[in-house]
């Protein structure tokens, strides 16, 4: 196990008729930022939830965030909250709402020229204004991190930013949420969630047996659930430990002292910017093949994924390893989720050579837990995933 | 799975080394308390690492915290605390000397009559001063929790406390410290971690299947470490995961939206306040007798607990639930510990009817996760651990 620091200091409210408690979450007197996407939370009846929650505190609405949380319209939310003098932002929604809602903590008390540099000067965020959030789509982990990621159209970047600043003060978790939440999105959500223990576990063995054991937990209750929450979603035994697997599976724990891989996700990210292909999808798209392209430095946590959460016992190291790829492809279809990059598109020839080329102009020279990568192995993993 | 609340604040400083970044942690120009227990850690080079570690901070040691921390020295440490303007305390030990540490910090900030007051109240405790932590024996799980359990001798009184202001602000966990701990301690810091988690999971199905998974990876985790720590404590993959299980045993994690029992705790305190066991040796005498007079009501988890974690899969639940007691205790046994109170006194006669008395007295009329175990149950389970 490798040495590691950890700290998480969000408050979770989690259950049902948990956003009710909202008010007293929000320090007295602030002016509010209620940041919130396409507009489904006043179909759905959770903004009335919220509005009613803050009943008695000065809310300033904001709406519109797009999915892939884009930087021009984030512009504009950080000009109201300059021009309003907001103190407290409140994010409503999913992942993008909530990543969107930490670019502008951060933002909001930047000191550099544009705060499109938290993006791409890689340091972690030290301050950020407060927030909290509702979350009301379980699959980023956003709602107890302290990652953000930003799209920008204008130049198809999409870039990730972190630090000890921009942690949600508090998230209410609310699974009754699921409810109203398209088939699609939850599907999405439970893929994207395994592909996050996937790019902390997928790795090479380090002897961190508890935390192994931990993504194994959240991995096998994601399983569990699944046919539950995509049959009905009104169940809310499914859908409360749908909702904590997320959580769960990106807080910060399941990484301790641990190699971690993730570049299914940057590889991923690519084909967000280029295609705009769902996020969980295009891990989907890209996780298979990224397993057989590095089977051999993965094979031992492969097998022990396929024994203990899969279980297969059957075969050797190989064999069970490569069985564990495949079942998580067919888990994938299971989900109504295709993992082939022409099923999404018919214009897919010369990704793998623009996704190298972005990789290189970056800089981005070692992907992976071994940092070994290169951008024409990239080439050759996005050509796999045809 | 009921609703919960959640939030840790407290930073981890986990791995080899690590003692050595203390000082970042400390406030600038603080005054510090350095509380420590029988002075072991002057004999095995801990209390050099500290102070190397705090070259150029003010530090004022106080030692001779005892296992079980006394109430009376507690107070001879506030009395230095106020005379000498102390700003932060910095608890280097074991559970008692972090639980004492706790105390303090609340205790110097209380406005009531007098301390005491903090334990019998029942109140969580909300404001303490700071203080961090440098684990020297995994056990308890103080280092990351906001529990405090203090000891009276001139009462034989064992009481708890807790509250959000009583989080280490932070806590230095090296695994190396292992290396050094008698194996009687090992085998106890063992034990009271796989008690803890029994305590929060030994309960009945409530559908919090990642709660579930999760308590059962740290059984599992200690299950497999255990031999290896005894053998040889200089085993660092070993001495991590123990260490490390320990903390995420009683971190707060595994109790959310799930019933928990406790009911091992609360008869196993008065074993150590009437006798002077340890801790940890109570809590085996009292588990096994625990769960066969209770086992209707729990047959359902301890058959899951015998399924999934001692890979029991023969025989219908009963079957399976008294093998995993049975199992249990074996492990208790390997581990060096007796689980009959008359294997470490003869004077244990009238012990149940004393217990009984107690809890009476004190108005403990419902223990356990249905609030249903009187005091005249306890005492039947008492005796049949004699």
């Amino acid at each position: 196990m490798n040495n590691f620091q950890y700290k998480n200091p969000t408050k979770i409210l989690f259950g049902k008729g948990e956003i009710a408690n909202l008010s007293k979450e929000i320090p007295q007197n602030a002016k509010v930022l209620l940041l919130y996407g396409g507009g489904s939370i006043k179909k759905n009846g959770i903004y009335e939830q919220v509005t009613a929650a803050l009943d008695g505190v000065e809310v300033v609405p904001f709406g519109g965030i797009p999915a892939n949380p884009e930087y021009e319209v984030l512009m504009e939310a950080l000009g109201v909250i300059k021009s309003q003098e907001i103190d407290f932002l409140l994010a409503v929604g999913g992942g993008s709402v909530i990543d969107g809602t930490k670019f502008l903590a951060a933002a909001a008390l930047y000191e550099g020229d544009t705060p499109w540099e938290l993006l791409t000067a890689g340091k972690p965020v030290a301050k950020g204004m407060p927030f909290g959030a509702v979350l009301t789509l379980p699959a980023t982990g956003s709602e107890m991190n302290s990652n953000s990621v930003i799209t920008r159209k204008e130049t198809q970047e999409k870039l990730a930013m972190s630090g000890a600043g921009i942690f949600p003060v508090f998230s209410v978790l609310d699974p009754q949420v699921i409810r109203s939440i398209p088939e699609r999105q939850l599907a999405n959500g439970i893929a994207d969630a395994f592909t996050h223990v996937l790019e902390q576990y997928m790795t090479y063995p380090i002897g961190a047996l508890l935390q192994d054991r931990m993504a194994e937990s959240v991995l096998q209750t994601l399983l569990e659930v699944a046919p539950a929450i995509l049959k009905d979603p009104t169940d809310y035994q499914a859908a409360s430990n749908f909702m904590w697997s997320c959580t769960m599976a990106l807080n910060g724990l399941l990484p301790l002292g641990v190699p971690t891989d993730w570049a299914v996700h940057a590889m991923g990210h690519e084909l967000t910017a280029m295609y705009g292909i769902d996020h969980a999808r295009t891990l989907a798209i890209m996780a298979p093949s990224h397993y057989r392209f590095n089977f051999e430095t993965k094979k031992e946590k492969l097998a022990q994924f396929a024994e203990r959460v899969w279980g297969i016992t059957q075969g050797n190291v190989d064999e069970k390893a490569h069985a564990a790829i495949d079942k998580t492809e067919a888990f994938f279809h299971e989900l109504g989720i295709a993992t082939k990059l022409s099923q999404y598109t018919d214009d897919f020839q010369g990704t793998a050579e623009t996704i190298e080329k972005r990789f290189t102009d970056r800089g981005w020279l070692g992907l992976g837990e071994h940092q070994s990568l290169k951008p024409s192995d990239v080439a050759q993993i996005v050509t796999m995933a045809y």
